[in-house]
């Protein structure tokens, strides 16, 4: 098949134009006012009749002809006959003549001759009579039909943003149905046969992972003022995805795909792109996000996302969601940004634009430290724990350690966390972070926590074990865990210790380098060999599985559970939640060293309360 | 009936202390993964499986042992024998033996055996075999099982608000359904026999007016973050009254009532309130909002707003929203605050916290100028031409001219108009106003809008008819309408001017004085004496209703339409558009002059533009 070709990547300004080419808008809804709220108003209302539709008392008392109060007083009340009354809600059935006055009640119709009235309080009724005792002008206390609204006068503008405010007016008039802008349609369509749909199941053995950008992109989508509608998940099946892609661009104003990234699928979009449709643009010099595609399809606009979640919404974000909020007719986003010194040095060698997802975090002096947020592109955590984004500009070869940055937030009402920590993963820890109020937590283990804490980034870094280098920082808290060996449930194998590892064949799962469990085996690795009096890499060796390390505290255990080894490192706590045998090594402590920077950071505060409760506990 | 007294008004703080002190909490609710955004989780989400959940290839190439490409580079590349190939959503069926290499797509599972993969790039394959170019490290373009996140490993914590890139990290780990806080239900009561529902027929002449604040309040429960739930108008009927007291405290965590200012309304709230539950407060030191009641109803909170519409959503904005947010578990609303100077000066006597809507505008050195908006308590319209608040404590007698206040917007996304305008009312100058981005236009009527323009407060000031006194300003466009009388279709009474008015038993429409079509209709009036040779008023007390003028420019013209007067002073547009007959007694121009302060904001250009377009087209 022959390929529109696209030699050059596009710059970003070209993308946003070639989606800015498109029509992304939906028509005219007519929504009840009680789902108006949000909406955007697509013509001007005029009032159609008068608020109020009557005059109207304001207070309760006697409505009058103004004249037959002039020059009463406390002293020389003017004294009137009262021929009737009026309620709210009543037509009035009595007309005021010279020299009379008619009770009236908040809110009620003024009757005929009235041009006035006076509360109660200024009044002295007795029997038929009433005593006026202040004297009042034609229109006092009265509101005056069409005072609020008259008939014919513009209510609302075509594009109000609708408020409980301006619902407030759509109600005093009596409307109860607005036209509003259709919120546009967009359709996602996932492919590739790895993806399976959150609450599936699925097969890791097969290489089945998750469906993260459908669900993902869609809570964008609405975000952005659009309505998401997710098509069935396409597999790599070609004539299927065609089929769908089909449907959602016949039923949608914008078709968004994402998923798969074999040429197969690419095959098939860019087929029924050229053949119903045209493709604009294909790849972008952008970081993440190259792949993008921009077209149209039938009667809708079409957009190819990235298959990796970060790249998919890093473009989805930058490049579609501006052209859904233009199209939903909602204000540009005045986009929230902080300025901000970076917290470390970045080097770049791409030569393309970079968008940078990074995290937040004050200092000691309220200034705001930048990091970036990157396990990797087909990483999908990174933005769960970013705050917002820095454009790094093509031509920027490297930001320099405390170099000033702009970070434009994913929301104006992101709030960076009140507390950032870096280090061991551990079940309390967990707990404690729990009760905070905005807490982060990178769980990268006790080394690099260390690490990290020495650069002057995490307010706090939680070690655990032995440490190799000392590091000048006072400690917070700390509590007791007691480590050693997960075996399976009875412990059929019957392991004791260490030495079973190395003397037995059982396979054995261990924890990474950072790890603080880690570090102790190393030790009792240590002690055995100078029991023994031979060499450590001896004892390493004959452990098998001893160099296979995983990152976090519950995976060994559950590779043991999965009966895919025989023990694993892990935590009592873990061995009795799992229900699994526990085969004691010893116990160590986990320190939550704070940053002397960061003593006084209120976040830092409630960690050093919620530490000192758990000691009380104990 | 004995009621708890409550002799003094409440202070601000007693009363949000009140509402504190009740519970609106609703439960946990379990939400599908597409409904979550924005919903507040009440529990910590840990992983339960590994992400990825197998060693995944980063790119398309060839898993191998690295140890087998050590020391290999373009000139010497290591000759490995392909032994397979694993696509992604497979599962291998082949594994890595030395000097071996397993052909593998981005995203398939890591054949046993294998430790690394090198990129296609870097290879080249030939019938069975392929050159490895490049020398990898265990590891190299391999993401690890559990890299993004491990079993057991915390993913998100409680209180956590669910952003689209959160949904992200819940789609990986296959979460479908998350347990957030339940929005807290907030019952809406509305009272009064005058009251009709938006949508219905309301009959004016009963003095019967739309409900206002039932559907404004509920939007902002929702804004809040809450779900309200509209109980049917219950009227004055007390038992119905108590009837739906009692459905709504049982159904809800919050009820609200307002509507009914009447006694008997007021008698049948203390009863229920008194029978089965508790008055905490009545009566808050705040203006508007005295009337406020706090309480509990059954298991329920219990608040009566104030029945006037801004009364009632000055005080739910002020202590009961931020209540409702805080049992959304949302955080608290970092109110967004602009800093302005008076427009004019404000006087006060009251005593009390006057909670003060108020309108923005940007002045020329593009400085906030604050101006209140107030069209008397109740007046529905004055919010949705308002921006913030600004709270004035009691002891607080005047603002002077200048004088620097902090307004608290109505929510963060409040956008102060591009232009303000203030003036005559007129059905081409609403058109123009359709086309500009977002104005706002105070139609007040030519003379005021003079004035206010010689007060520095609007950016145009548009005017009609003859002015008493001159302005300096610079005018920015004009058109001609042409004006008289409107009379019933075919003109029946064969009015043919105002000396018919003077002579002929016609009940006559007048606008107000305030409006540029009156000033014309006087100088028309003028006219007839000076012809007559008599005095101005002689002509004026001839004609029935000359003295009572409406306020907007379609008002006589409905009247006339509604068979309730023979004549209306008004526009041939207005007559044309309503099917009436049409008297012309001249034209005027209306002229839009600006502000010279205000010349080169982009909202005044933007209007010029616009009369320029007007000009050319006629």
């Amino acid at each position: 098949m022959e390929r529109k070709e696209f030699r050059d990547l596009a710059s970003p300004e070209e993308a946003r134009e070639a989606i800015r080419s498109l029509s992304l808008e939906g028509g005219i809804n007519r929504v009840p006012l009680s789902e108006a709220r949000g909406r955007v108003l697509v013509a001007r209302l005029d009032a159609e009749l008068d608020v109020p539709g009557f005059d109207r008392a304001s207070l309760d008392g006697y409505a009058l002809r103004a004249r037959d109060t002039f020059g009463a007083d406390e002293a020389d009340p003017a004294d009137l006959e009262i021929v009737g009354e009026v309620h709210a809600g009543e037509e009035p059935d009595v007309a005021v003549g010279e020299g009379e006055a008619v009770e009236i009640s908040t809110g009620a119709v003024m009757p005929a001759g009235a041009d006035a009235m006076v509360p109660v309080e200024r009044t002295t009724p007795a029997g038929e009579r009433v005593q006026i005792r202040t004297s009042v002008a034609p229109g006092d206390n009265v509101m005056f039909a069409g005072a609020d609204v008259a008939a014919g006068e513009r209510a609302l503008g075509p594009g109000t943003r609708i408020t409980p405010r301006d619902i407030g007016l759509l109600s005093a008039l009596g409307i109860d149905e607005v036209p509003v802008r259709a919120k546009p349609t967009v359709g996602i369509v996932s492919t590739g046969d790895e993806l399976v749909r959150p609450g599936e199941d699925v097969a890791s053995e097969r290489g089945e992972i998750y469906d993260v950008n459908s669900y993902t992109i869609a809570a964008g989508v609405e975000d952005a003022g659009g309505e998401a509608i997710l098509y069935p998940h396409a597999g790599d099946d070609q004539d299927e995805m065609e089929r769908i892609l089909r449907e959602a661009a016949a039923e949608c104003d914008l078709v968004l795909s994402s998923g798969s990234t074999s040429a197969s699928a690419v095959d098939v979009i860019y087929r029924v792109i050229e053949e119903q449709g045209e493709l604009l643009l294909h790849g972008v010099g952008v970081k993440p996000g190259k792949p993008m595609l921009v077209g149209r399809l039938e009667e809708s606009a079409y957009v190819g996302l990235p298959g990796y979640p970060v790249s998919a919404m890093m473009v989805f974000r930058t490049f579609v969601a501006p052209a859904i909020r233009e199209a939903a007719g909602l204000p540009e986003t005045e986009t929230a940004t902080v300025e901000g010194r970076m917290a470390g040095q970045e080097r770049y060698d791409e030569g393309r634009l970079r968008l940078m997802p990074v995290g937040l975090v004050t200092d000691g002096d309220g200034e705001t430290l930048v990091y970036p947020v990157d396990k990797g592109s087909g990483a999908t955590t990174s933005l769960a724990e970013a705050d917002g984004v820095v454009e790094v500009a093509p031509e920027t070869d490297y930001l320099e350690t405390g170099e000033s940055v702009t970070v434009s937030l994913f929301s104006p009402d992101v709030r960076p966390p009140t507390l950032l920590g870096v280090g061991e993963d551990d079940p309390t820890l967990s707990r404690l972070l729990d009760g905070l109020d905005n807490p982060r937590y990178l769980s990268e283990g006790s080394r690099p926590g260390l690490r990290r804490l020495r650069e002057g980034l995490p307010d706090v870094a939680v070690l655990a074990g032995p440490t190799d280098r000392d590091v000048d920082a006072e400690e917070l808290g700390s509590w007791e865990r007691e480590w050693g060996l997960l075996v399976k449930p009875g412990n059929p194998d019957r392991i004791e210790g260490v030495a079973d590892l190395v003397d037995e064949d059982v396979q054995f799962v261990n924890r990474t380098t950072d790890s603080g469990l880690r570090s102790s085996l190393g030790a009792a690795v240590a002690d055995l060999a100078e029991r023994r009096d031979v060499e450590r890499h001896d004892i390493v060796d004959a452990i098998t599985g001893f160099d296979l390390g995983l990152r976090a505290h519950e995976s060994p255990a559950r590779k043991v559970l999965a009966d895919e080894a025989g023990a694993g490192l892990g935590l009592r706590e873990t061995a009795d939640r799992l229900d699994l045998g526990f085969v004691s090594l010893g116990s160590q402590r986990v320190r939550v060293l704070v940053n002397s920077d960061r003593r006084s950071k209120p976040g830092v505060a409630e960690l050093e309360d919620a530490l000192e409760s758990i000691a009380t506990d104990r």
